[in-house]
């Protein structure tokens, strides 16, 4: 009598959860130090110093009466005028308060713009490898999913099989760039080539189609490389943001929605996605996590460790054999599954004691996802697990 | 292109926040003090010290990496099992953690418990006068609305006229005591009614049939009324709560579902709850906010204010001669229209400078609402306007 749909969703863990629960319960038998959990994508990193000072600030300086009210339901004001102002100052591009929409964190900027912009049966193309949510978005909204690989070796988009791929029927397209699983940092020639094929299939099928941006990883980027900023180069862009990752909050639920002021009727977008956050129950992002925002902004956690995790992890894995998709975001290693069935490999490397998670449900095979954002004393620790792995999978010879 | 059903709820603002905005506006121009604003339901008392002081210690006390990390889905295990301890406690109810599925605030409660146990074309029964957002909430999720007016008068759940409605289509039942808009509290003896008609039902169709009870006002109760726990009436029963009203942070969306272990398929309802939140995109209820509700379940804000407004407006309003359901919880008053047109009413009301809400999008004519969580101040200047308004509805001769 119930939907079963959603019970299915609720009964079934996801296989990165299932993985994290076994580690713990093997952590129990056999002590914390002798398990390398590398499955889930939880920030290792402290805050800033800035988001528990902005707090105790609001508390003890504001009426709690205001501090803790609802806010309007796009957010507060003040807090979106200052957002706007950071994406001026950083990516020159100009927006305001009035194209922002607060959220709470990514997932649910994703599910809102996706009831907003996707109509039931409408096509939403997801390159694979992807964050396995992503298709339950999609699909609790009515929506089917298309899924076009990304080029293999460099896991980047494949213009030409996106192209392909897009039909009268397509509504939009998730871009998730710095890329999880991958780690892969798209660039602004990838990215223009992607826009020009989604401008020339708008006027080809007569119909919009949007890009939602999905980006909680853009501060999280190594050796310099650029982030493009997607709304440059496609008019229909629908950024989904979320402050977990580069403020270290996650559990705490705060992003947002930035609808282009360059999209094709972007007041209706933004109607859509508010009626969308109305409708699905959100009232408003939480107030006084919105409130730190202005004083938070651009304070970014220190990702110093995320990269040193990551050389570490490169450099050992690749002597050992392993071959690695190179990753300049992030915090996840994408590695081949010697043998090319990810799920035997995982078992494998279960009995090392490591946790690496399957990329089957990411809707690719044979590799599997390494999340560095641990105690880099972890990784050192299991280094020889790694080696010992490399060598029952016969990647090096003893 | 985009999808039209959410435009329109996101352009149209619902009536409430329609009168909100002609206040603010009015304010501007005539000065705040000769605005008599009783439009939006927010909490007008201070949250109790223990929300601060809890905040601060957690920020004190805590690694920042835990304090703002996911929780699990679900909640926080330590904060769910403070909740069913609180439960069992307050309401001599056996219930578990694991009964327990966290949320940002009741709106969300709904949202996933409607998307959990109805599937479309299913029906929802709504007690009309009704929460408008029940109605955006049950029809996102496909459900289809069947409205039954509430008595005449007393505004009690018409026990014969929800039997007659329901049907073999009949999922789930909306009730809200203290009720919205009336300030009516169901007593045990109508609760008990009902939970007979629903159980008879039940079987007459051989089907479950969900009582959703949404209770942010549990607490906002005068003369020593009781709030019968209606788990204990009703096996199939989801409680909607949420902190909003009870610790005066609606702001922060900080509520939960619980399944009552006596439900038919209590797993099955709690996993399709938990299926529907991840579908939603809540990943889990903000981190502080569960955190600190150990410290400060059961220590309520101080509702005294609103008794003091509650006896305030009564005595004088009916003094002028307005019909008023006489309200024992929430802080709402439900007002008669005289004419009986309430936009009509509302519409002369503002030229006194009065902001009631008309209770058409109740789904109820003829009424106006007036939330009285305001300044007491705000009464005692009002009441000059409520009664040259009675002179000029004609309920009094000058």
């Amino acid at each position: 009598m119930i939907n079963e749909r959603m019970r299915a969703l609720g009964a079934a863990r996801s296989e990165i959860r299932e993985l994290f629960e076994y580690a713990k319960a093997r952590k129990a038998e056999i002590g914390e130090e002798n398990v390398f959990d590398f499955s889930l994508g939880n920030p290792s990193v402290p805050c800033p110093d800035e988001v528990g000072a902005s707090m105790t600030a609001l508390l003890t300086e504001c009426d709690s009466i205001d501090l803790h009210g609802y806010t309007s339901a796009q957010g507060d004001a003040t807090v979106r005028a200052a957002i706007a102002n950071h994406i001026k100052r950083t990516h020159g591009f100009d927006v305001s308060g009035d194209n922002l929409y607060m959220t709470v964190g990514a997932a649910a900027a994703l599910t809102c713009s996706l009831t907003a912009l996707v109509c039931p049966g409408e096509e939403v193309i997801l390159l694979a490898p992807y964050f396995p949510e992503y298709r339950v978005f999609a699909e609790r909204c009515g929506g089917v999913v298309r899924e076009v690989k990304c080029t293999p070796d460099s896991f980047l988009p494949d213009i030409s099989a996106i192209e392909a791929a897009i039909n009268e029927k397509t509504a939009a397209i998730i871009v998730n760039s710095p890329n999880n699983p991958t780690g892969a940092v798209y660039s602004e020639e990838i990215l223009s080539a992607l826009s020009k094929v989604l401008k020339k299939s708008e006027e080809k099928y007569s119909r919009s189609i949007y890009l939602l941006a999905d980006e909680p990883y853009r501060e999280l980027v190594y050796d310099g490389v650029d982030v493009p900023y997607i709304p440059k180069l496609y008019h229909n862009t629908v950024v989904c943001y979320s402050y977990s990752k580069s403020l270290s909050i996650p559990g705490e639920r705060i992003g947002y929605c930035l609808v282009s002021p360059r999209a094709k009727n972007a007041v209706d977008i933004y109607y859509a996605i508010c009626g969308a956050g109305r409708a699905l129950g959100f009232v408003c992002a939480p107030s006084l996590l919105q409130k730190i925002l202005p004083s938070c902004i651009g304070k970014n956690s220190d990702i110093r460790v995320y990269d040193q995790n990551r050389q570490l992890l490169l450099t050992n894995l690749q002597e050992y054999g392993y071959e690695i998709v190179y990753p300049q975001g992030a915090f996840y290693l994408f590695v081949k599954a010697p043998g090319g069935d990810a799920r035997v490999f995982s078992e494998m490397a279960k009995r090392h004691e490591l946790m690496l998670v399957p990329s089957d449900s990411f809707g690719y095979r044979g590799y599997v996802r390494i999340s560095y954002c641990v105690k880099t004393e972890q990784i050192k620790r299991a280094l020889p697990a790694f080696r010992n792995l490399a060598l029952e999978a016969g990647l090096i010879k003893r």
